[in-house]
């Protein structure tokens, strides 16, 4: 029922002002023109702000813009408030899919596209929303440069 | 340059079977009716052959379809072929995208779904090849029941 | 002789007033209509509490509705207050339990349900005591959709 | 597909043995008389066979005795076959559970019985199948000398 | 040259107490009419302590009995201040014994009381000192039930 | 059901040996002029035979001297067979009393004995069988210089 | 977006005055006739600052002389800010090469120079770009005696 | 004195014929066109082998060619021979460095290219030998695209 | 830059005490009688004062007696400062000889001393300077009681 | 009561030979002109060995010099066969005295020679029995260049 650990100082401001402000992810995501997941890795320190992004979350947020500047302004340090393997049955799950599919998934992309890997930094995800009459489904799209 | 370790004596038998056949996994996908993912994932023992499965595998990949249903007859041990972290970089980006990104899925999740988790069980996975100037991209998709 | 450790702000409001009111957990289990060992869980962080727990929770145990509001609001970050393994030793006997028994389970529920799992989501538990001549028993019941 | 690891060479004489006969373990434990999840305890190790037991298993599997008598005379070295924490997903569900609702068993159970521990020694555990309109579910019980 | 880390408050208010005072844990135990072992481990939090225990220690420590009721009267949740293998030379050499010894043990409680364990719980524990011409020697008892 | 693994080349022979003759490791010890749990140490190679053990063992279990001399000749590389914390439930208690009583003997043994250790090698210890209306108990004595 | 964890109070105070000044690591690394990235390594506390970087640095970031004396006076605790394997991309590359390539360096430099080891005491390395019409490269040089 | 562990057949088969034909991987580098390190990694089965290098390869070490295209054919499972963090003192010291320069090179690096990763699969490297009045000295060389 | 973790109160007394009186531990050494390693050793929390030293330490280094006395007072709780392996590179060495050499002392000292062991409590040790052409030396000698 | 594991073939070979001509390591060592830990060092392929020194061994043991040559002659992958902590009491006892005396060493290290680390490559080792009336000593010396 709290942030996750070992996390950036801006996390604590932008996620206080969110939910101050009653935000959802999508719509700052709208106002910043960046898909949702980008805009909670940001959140989370594991994105870079460009200037753009800080003078929206600035004006949207109503966080003075020099404070957001020097606290989004480093170079993020990615990956530091996950542990491995995660105990959090949500964030398991993603991770047991990766653990079951991993070679898998190495199988058919060298198939496909030869020896190489899929890159994690020339990169772009979603998550959307499916309903049927089994009920809803999440799915999540990967896109990674070759 | 060889199968991962831990692996059943049927990753073998199949890997070495469609070899000799010169196969590839969406070939294989086809004669079976399954996604090609599926396919790899039944090779490395992540998954469950029906007995339909087992009867196309031994006439495509001619191997005895008695050995095959002795080898494929058990219920998977999964996950036991993969270390975490994983060593191998097209491995490790997969699970580094799920260490960067999984506070964010989570955030996401919950604020579209409320309180919960994606299947990793009901659940269905594909990998596609999209190219456009800039080179080749994968897209992984995973789609599971809320 | 005190709090598991890494538990969320809400754990402390909530036992301390639990302990002001000299109540019992099922006691406040059936003031709010559910099992004693979900309303445990929802005090350690591991439940999302609805509206209407906070609402008889903050009634019950006089605590101000918006404060167990904001600390309850937020999607539990679940796991994150025990090691393992446990070196508790009550802890410890029942992962000892999973450990000695886990391939025995797997087993029988494969030979009586085929391949999958039982869900820890879709999940209920409790604790009963159970009295004979010999002595006092712990009778713990898990119910999971398979 | 295949035996855990790590199993005394019991194991495999009995696995093999039962798939030659075609029996389930609650057949099994019909003819001998205990639980099936017991009878699947002492299938992977985890339990020791009485004299009893040995000749039930000799007749039923049609083993030599003395075979049996020399396999399953040694004491058990229990907990030898499974990773902590398990890959498996059927596997980790159980420790997830343990994992998830440690601190809540272990609260309510020191509010009924006081300070102490449930045995994992003095102990039994049985694996049923309950059906209704939704489909299956697992109950799993565990009942322990406090 | 201070405390083992991760212990209750209770702890700190003992060891103060019991230093103020100059007292050993012998001179406790006399007091209390409990073994020196139980007592210290009462101190580090190992042991719960009894209404008669909390009384006698408020009197001869000169602790407000409301304090210690209040920091002892929760739940152990045991073995958090150590960690494994400890590196005090000291600590160390018990686990090595056990390490070196364990399946000696095993091997002869099998034999002698057949299958089974040792309680750890219904326990006693004792430290005594004797001497002779090579010098001093410790002597640990520990007595469990089978 | 089977050896410890990790086990040196003697621990087959003279277990195997053992088993034939039918002996237990207290007439082993009472042949040898040594207690039980320094002879089941030997045959687990946790302890040096010396010229007198390995003329005796090799009369009593009827070896070959020069094979006893060749395997057991060479000097023990302790410690290898357990792992720690241990999965087997007497195992794991014996690491339990240390773990939860670690600090408390040490705070004992230093207002006993001053700053120091308790030896782990000028050291002798034993387990003792003990009934009374209750049930049987095991006394195990560890005795080490300080 | 913050500084790395475990980090001597010296980086505090160097990073807060370099960010005040607006200084690159190149730009201090001129005014102390020292590569930027043994600047870095000295901001960061892997390197021992001499009175001269001491003196120059004092007076480039306006910090008082006393103050960077009594911080960097002390001799470094390498390699403290670091967790192996590192989870933030750039770092996890850097030992992704090490781990990939670390064999065939070994193999290429015994033979080249026969049997021994380069230093990573004796040592210098820098960063250099180099841009093609493919985009920009990093060039990393390490110099070590062997 | 032997190969790493873990390594695929080709290792074996590579290495044997290497010293059989006494070659270094310098000479086996100019008669590939490739550079020696990367023939190492080759060996070491951390690369892909193009047709060419395979045809090269079994004609300079006199390797059957069907047999090289069947044991360098599969897709590379790269990092599996190496321990992280590795005992031998070579391989040790090439760890260290990116262990006390992790935080410095990073940066650097985001100094001067602003934020992103350096790749380690478009990728090159080369060691060289360079000496001087103080002995030898080796140079390493990383070349990543940005 | 800064003191090792979880250090003791004492040590910050004493280290922050020796810097203002700008003493090294050899003038320490020689005001107590004691070796410079074990008076570091003591700074470290790693050894017992005497009351002589803590009457000369407060002493010379001016620090109130009470105060010495209270902090130096406790049982040392050893080896809690270092992680294993270290990650500074001069502690790194000393691990890398034990680690590489580990196996040829125990060899030689078992042919010299028979079966047994070196203590590491009736032990002392120093660090010594040598000087020839060739530079400086460390030499460290190790003396324990076999 | 056997060899260390993860030794290269050679260690088999020169052990093998040594039992047979019943010979010491100082005798081999005097053979050779090494240190007996220098030849121990060799003997469980943590050094390489010279020409000199295979041509020496070949004689003395009377081993083919040719499958020493083939042995000896690859590049020692050190450090492979010992286990961190060590669990044999001896092996255990040296890092024991790293562990605890690790910083202190460091600190004088630092104070006698300034910034910098001893060399464990530019290095030597011997060891040392002495005796007085209280009994034997070990004495071992490590020197290595500053």
């Amino acid at each position: 029922a709290s942030l996750a650990p070992r996390l950036p100082t801006s996390s604590t401001t932008l996620f206080t002002a969110k939910k101050a402000k009653n935000l959802t992810f999508q719509a700052i995501g709208e106002a910043l023109g960046r898909d949702e997941v980008a805009v909670a890795a940001l959140f989370y320190g594991q994105a870079k702000a460009t200037s753009a992004d800080i003078g929206a979350l600035a004006e949207l947020l109503e966080i003075p813009q020099e404070q957001l500047e020097a606290e989004l302004g480093e170079w993020p340090d990615r990956g530091r408030s996950i542990d491995l393997p995660p105990k959090d049955p949500l964030l398991y799950r993603l991770f047991e899919i990766m653990q079951n599919y991993g070679y898998a998934y190495k199988a058919v992309m060298n198939e496909k596209f030869g020896d190489g890997i899929m890159s994690a930094i020339a990169f772009s995800t979603k998550v959307e929303k499916e309903s049927d009459e089994v009920g809803d489904w999440v799915k999540i799209t990967l896109r990674g440069k070759w």
